[in-house]
């Protein structure tokens, strides 16, 4: 097998096993792109041995085709993460040695079915958000050599927007999973920190780092993310997810007031974030950027760079063997005491209540992801201060324990690629996710070079503020003396139908006012009846449910159509003893009937 | 009016105005106390202008005895928080000021009615457990004047303990809400951080700070407690409390096990603490007290010191000025540095979820509340090492955010008092009182000195309204495969109990992973069928509802003492031919039988 797509999105990959292709051809043919793309991309391709052993593993697993989610694909690995038998440098080569055992979330994707083609190269230690500080090499943008890939995760983000994998892990403590992304015109998605277990992760700034994905779709990239994502008692990082809703409609959308529009110079920027912000369509609030500025510049200009200092002290190796930019950045540690790094932390905790003041008033923010980009030659010639530039507006993230994901959203002039962030609250993963898919389908500007546009549809959605259905059958029908509670609750009828043949309707005796049980008599054959789908908010749902007096219960209903949702049923020995309704087909029939005879 | 009761509860108080008394009658009794007291217990009592402002002020607001919850009761305040118009001193000369306001909580006491008796005695910028280290002299326990009050609240323990006000407000970082509770043989609440605005306190450690409350009664404290707490947008640390929930029955108590019973010499302790245990009469557990142990060394031998020294250097006041064993303290946050906080705060994250696991083995803890107790003259020859024996079971719960409640717990044969905190999770403050109540009553050793018990009842439980119970009986028991959901969806178990004799239990055929069906049998007369009643937000057990495959559902069930509560239920038709397992008295018992006779 010789040709493969040219991108290779999930759909792509799949694509290719269901038209016959071996796992043994497609990962093949990844390594090989691996092979003769720009050396400075991989620190380590992953050895054909590895390969071999990997395929038959997943084979011996699971033989069948898409029969895991991520069945044959092809992933990268950034090269502080751990792979079991291969070598974890960190970009430095003092500190190479090889894993024993597989980073927590490299263990759950491999699990899922997917791939290692190798490590990718990185700012040593991930410190750097440009990509030029390896002894490695330094990976460039795919759409201009001359310029910097951003960093830290460099190779990760080239990787795939060169089409070598499908998907690759990156880590993002001030803007590694993000920066990169938009220098090559792909999707980082940068989970709250404590989504992801970092067990197996080499520390950068211990209680800042996440990993991230790099993908060519949100919707790859969210598939991607919930496979790699759970609790991990043994991280002492890891957090139990609170998932966070944001609006489906009505979505204030928080951006930078013009004046804080800062492009470093790179003004063609301006309008191209002004079109993202326009083509959302959404409500647009102007922040304070402010406090979010100050928290970015803690990052690097304050104590947290001992937090750094404290990992890299660990690792054991001397700082003559680090790259002298990086090697600088340790060296301010020592200037910096205790009491700094308290007054550091209750400065941060002062600056996080003013920015929730900004999220009082917007939902989510919508950044530009980096400012703009360098050319390698200008960003050795000023290291620190451009790389403090690159991190303008995603600093402040982890910090403050937010969400964010970097999405294309157009090119400049010149051909170079123009990417937008979305920051949502901690844990609104999902939720974010939607909106980021929607900014960058109607960017219209595809997922790499030149390629055109392949955005495939996000997968079901496991947000949790969609909305519970409950089908009524007695008084909570419209019209009926009890639907004013659904209604009270946030509740929208959704559908007028019928239940599947196999109900029985009965009119319980003594309730008021009067109610029937709906119950499942296998093998029945009745008329169906007459139900209504209630759409309702999940604490709504459980408002309702909590209140509803026995012998009446929620479990499932089969409606005419097949589909189970959730909806009354009655305890069976209420029934015993009752009247029977079914022929009436549903309860407004029953009632009306009965009105009738009593009138 | 010359004679107050001996000891002035809230009830005692009330009692006074129900019987006619004035307001200005019963101030100024309780200021004529606070004269004729120990002079080392008030470093300012309130003067007569200030409390004839305060008496006019409430007369003009509520001129009706009663009309307040706190109407006319004195209070006592601890002087390192702001009383408007009175000398803040934090025990220090040097630092002395006239505060400009009151502070968040004081305002919202004086707001419910009560009125500041005076300023108390502390260690020396709430340096200390012990309260020896002020300038303005040694307050002493109420029961023998060789001995310390403990501290650093020592006066505002000792103020309530001798009958001049009714509660008072401590502050509490290491225990310093709590030491002073057991030496004293009153209640001391240790709210969670963030639940009381720190506003207007002057910092100690400012991430672990938090306002406590003594009191003569669980009743007493928790009233002032919820009084004076609530979310202030102003203050960085406050939080938005989520109420947790412990087991109302079937609670798993915490407690030391034998080999970690250290009394530091004083061996009669040892009875009076396996006496608590037994008194409580939960079901014990032993933990582990190694990670809470190194928590607790982190406060002072560690970093944190750091943290103090910032809040310090704050005052402006030179460390010339300070008690020399308070200035020896700050003296060594030098020592560390930047590097060495960020490596406390990552250690502090193990040893969190170290201590997380033995809260998964109990609900609460139960320790002494101090090993032992000093002679002022003992505690002058070892100020440091003595101190450092004061805060062993102390000194962790702020770090890891904890909630505690100290209360008496009988008398050792010299008529010293001992007594024992109950540890709870973070914003388990409610459910905890309930608990600590019960310590209290069992003790049977009243609230103070010569008088006998005084314990109202508890004020109604204040229960967040927005959660629901669900009674689960078969995957979703504690430890089953399914338990994991619940947690997910922000569940708490709330009871361990059985259901009323009149449900029949069925193992379903063919449901994955094994699930058992519960069905009211009217008429019938079982064992009862062991369930859990989890505690659920509204949104999570909507979720959860609407995510349950039939045959199952959640309708009401009747548990063995007669409450009705949302639970599951199964349709009955999926329960004929299913293998009955009633007799096993519940899920769990039956699974553990089929895998005996299966092995």
């Amino acid at each position: 097998m010789s040709d493969l797509p040219r991108l290779l999105d999930l759909a792509a990959i799949r694509a290719l096993y269901a038209g016959g292709c071996s796992v043994q051809d497609v990962i093949a043919a990844a390594a090989r792109r691996a092979e003769d793309a720009d050396p400075s991309i991989f620190i380590t391709r992953s050895p054909s041995a590895y390969l071999m052993a990997a395929v038959e593993a997943l084979l011996a697993r699971a033989p069948e085709p898409g029969s895991l989610p991520l069945w044959g694909v092809p992933f990268a690995v950034k090269d502080n993460i751990d792979v079991a038998g291969l070598p974890t440098t960190c970009a430095c080569p003092a500190f190479s040695h090889v894993a024993e055992a597989d980073a927590a979330v490299v263990q759950k994707l491999i699990e899922a079915g997917a791939i290692v083609i190798g490590k990718t190269n990185l700012d040593q230690f991930a410190t750097g958000l440009n990509g030029t500080r390896s002894p490695y090499g330094i990976p460039r943008s795919v759409f201009d050599p001359a310029f910097i890939s951003g960093g830290s995760s460099s190779g990760s983000a080239v990787a795939v927007a060169a089409g070598i994998v499908c998907f690759s892990l990156g880590t993002d403590t001030a803007g590694s999973g993000r920066v990169p992304a938009a220098f090559n015109n792909i999707v980082g998605i940068k989970p709250t920190s404590g989504l992801l277990s970092t067990r197996g992760l080499v520390p950068a700034c211990e209680s800042l780092d996440c990993i991230s994905v790099f993908a060519l779709s949100t919707a790859d990239g969210v598939t991607v993310r919930r496979l790699a994502e759970g609790y991990d008692p043994a991280d002492p990082w890891s957090r139990i997810a609170e998932p966070r809703t944001l609006p489906r409609d009505g979505l204030r959308l928080g951006v930078l007031a013009p004046a804080d529009r800062d492009f470093c110079g790179r003004s063609a920027h301006a309008a191209l974030y002004a079109q993202a912000i326009a083509r959302t369509g959404a409500e647009v609030v102007e922040i304070d950027y402010a406090p979010f500025r100050e928290v970015a510049a803690l990052l690097y200009e304050g104590a947290w760079v001992a937090e750094r200092q404290a990992a890299f002290e660990d690792t054991g190796v001397s700082i003559e063997a680090l790259d002298p930019v990086v090697g600088g950045i340790f060296a301010r540690a020592a200037s910096f005491s205790a009491t700094d790094a308290f007054r550091g932390l209750h400065r941060l905790e002062t600056l996080n209540r003013r920015c929730q003041a900004e999220f009082d008033k917007a939902d989510v923010l919508l950044l530009p992801t980096a400012p703009r980009t360098f050319t390698v030659e200008e960003m050795l010639a000023e290291p620190v201060l451009r790389n403090s530039q690159l991190g303008l507006y995603t600093n402040f993230c982890n910090l403050l324990g937010l969400s964010a994901i970097a999405v294309p959203a157009g090119f400049a002039a010149d051909g170079l690629p123009f990417g937008v962030t979305l920051v949502g609250p901690g844990f609104a993963d999902d939720s974010l996710a939607r909106l980021a898919d929607r900014v960058h389908r109607a960017s219209d500007c595809g997922c790499a070079t030149e390629q055109g546009t392949i955005i495939p549809p996000l997968p079901p959605s496991a947000d949790p503020e969609d909305r519970i259905e409950l089908v009524v059958v007695g008084a909570h029908l419209s019209d009926m003396p009890l639907n004013h509670e659904l209604v009270a609750l946030g509740g929208q009828l959704a559908a007028r139908t019928r239940s599947s043949p196999e109900y029985r309707l009965f009119a319980l005796p003594g309730t008021v006012p009067p109610k029937p049980g709906l119950v499942f008599s296998p093998g029945a054959n009745g008329p169906g009846i007459e139900v209504e789908v209630w759409s309702m908010p999940a604490a709504g749902f459980g408002r309702f449910v909590a209140a509803i007096p026995g012998p009446l219960g929620v479990g499932r209903i089969k409606l005419a159509n097949g589909r189970s949702v959730s909806g009354f049923l009655c305890e069976q020995w209420a029934s015993e003893g009752a009247e029977e309704c079914t022929q009436y087909g549903g309860w407004r029939a029953y009632v009306a009937n009965r009105a009738t005879v009593l009138s």
